[in-house]
């Protein structure tokens, strides 16, 4: 609603919607459904399958990726890894199927199936693009796929999740771990399981798709990375009082994923909390800050930090994907 | 030589360099030159006229521009902004007027014929990239053109020169103006004429350069901005004392380039040294690091990073262009 005009102005885009769906429905019209009407549908609390006339209840939102009209699909359903990341895969895979490009932050359906979905978006010649799935708006994954071609990449280190950042600095304030995963709650910042930020699975799954990305720019068929590589310790088992004396001593906990490049080309992976000092390029990351170091041969070492306020720059990491594609 | 085996195999490029050119003269082979040959050549304190059979002394780079068949030119000779941007300005218009791509991290030309050369590749279906004017090997302008599309910078603050840091640093740590003066000239960061550097005509050229590519990605022809447009205040006239107290104070000095959006969507710009407490994103910069900080509307705030041991990831900002043009 907002860019509209911009987008039409600057880029001669002129983006209509003509689906929405939603865990109760969707909502399908060829001519175009009413932005504003669909804010306001979800805004107060009701689903968009209430759209009048083109709304249906029960209206699953693969059936209606499997029969629409449509260039693009914007796919941002919650990541469920334990369930096959299902919604998404599904969703996204029907898409590609049908030569319809796809942008997501979703990290489900890319850490599960990387290849095969890539695959079949070469073969149906439609664009695959989740810039978003990587700490939020920044352009992590741009960054390695064009800024950095032609280098080899020696190391990444990233602080690519925000919650975790925020547990332990509040942890470090003295702020007990009932009250920190409350305010947390609040806050919206922790998912409905907090094991899967606290437990590093969220880092380990945007470690994944940033090193396939890395390898994957490579020649020939490599062999990516998957979740099971990854050397993981979340920071439920942090003591309260090593992150008080980190910082007492000008330290500041992080969970960091790293990637080390082996002698052979492969990467040694690992989420683990570190407390990092001032001087390290992510080590004065605040509560809604993230970041990515890249350590490369040619092009020195280039470190990317993302202050994000609210929710707006992951979600325009869609808007990103999305120009890259159409414009 | 070291990325050639790369090239091939990870984007089937095969690049062969048919001339080179110096101060001295020039050399040109439709068959290829020996990039070994030339290097030796140049190591050695000589120049590429002298290149066996190829070479010739006097034969000026525009005049072999002029002439050559290629497919890209690449494009180094030093800053000159006194002499009308020569030789680079000549041998960049001549190229693009041939239909020959252009990389060149030249300021000189960018600065002074910004609109010239963007016309005259567009009309002859060429590219012209020049991400190495800007903070090096910092992919700072494709930031802007890519990653950022979609949003509104409301600011710019960019720290794109080493030497001027590398300078207060010094003065800062005690040591005298002079012997400061002298020794950035052997570490051979700064150029011949100082004043380029110190009276902060470089970090201007660099910020011109980085807001014309804002403006120019608008719609429409928008009104672009000059090196006259910059309120310009360099490092010279900056008391030791007021960089060691400001040290005592926890901050450091850095001379930063700044561009300010004003309701109307134009840019106030300034260079101007200024005490940046440790928080600011580019408050710990090191010696060899330059970095750029966008303010956005939807991204949140973008800040980029990089740390240059060496020469290398200014030169290779060029490989990053010819990929992006050729691969």
């Amino acid at each position: 609603l907002e860019k509209g005009p911009l987008l039409r102005d600057r880029y001669g885009l002129d983006i209509g919607l003509v689906g929405a769906a939603d865990s109760r429905g969707a909502a399908y019209c060829e001519a175009g459904l009413d932005l504003a009407q669909v804010m306001r549908l979800k805004q107060s609390g009701d689903t968009v399958a209430r759209y009048p006339d083109a709304g249906r209840l029960g209206w699953r939102a693969a059936e209606m990726v499997a029969t629409c009209d449509a260039d693009l699909l914007l796919e941002a359903s919650p990541v469920n890894l334990n369930a096959g990341a299902e919604p998404g895969l599904t969703c996204v895979r029907t898409a590609l199927r049908r030569g319809i490009h796809v942008v997501t932050p979703n990290k489900g359906p890319i850490v599960l199936a990387y290849r095969e979905l890539h695959d079949l978006a070469a073969e149906q010649g439609v664009e695959l693009r989740y810039d978003g799935a990587v700490a939020g708006g920044l352009p992590a994954l741009y960054l390695v796929r064009r800024d950095l071609r032609g280098a080899r990449i020696h190391r990444i280190e990233a602080v690519p999740n925000l919650v975790t950042g925020y547990v332990m600095d509040l942890l470090a304030d003295g702020v007990a771990w009932e009250e920190t995963l409350a305010r947390a709650h609040q806050e919206g910042v922790l998912e409905e399981d907090p094991s899967w930020d606290l437990e590093g699975w969220d880092a380990a799954a945007k470690l994944v798709i940033l090193v396939n990305s890395v390898l994957d720019a490579r020649a020939g068929r490599q062999h990516l990375v998957q979740l099971e590589d990854v050397a993981r310790t979340g920071i439920t088992g942090l003591e309260p009082e090593t992150l008080r004396s980190a910082r007492a001593q000008g330290m500041r906990y992080r969970l960091l994923a790293k990637a080390e490049c082996r002698a052979d080309g492969s990467y040694r992976l690992s989420v683990l909390p570190e407390p990092l000092l001032p001087e390290h390029p992510l080590g004065r990351l605040g509560r809604k800050q993230m970041g990515v170091v890249f350590s490369t041969d040619i092009y020195g070492t280039i470190a990317a930090i993302i202050d994000e306020p609210d929710p707006m720059p992951s979600a325009a990491s869609m808007l990103r994907d999305l120009l890259d594609i159409m414009a």
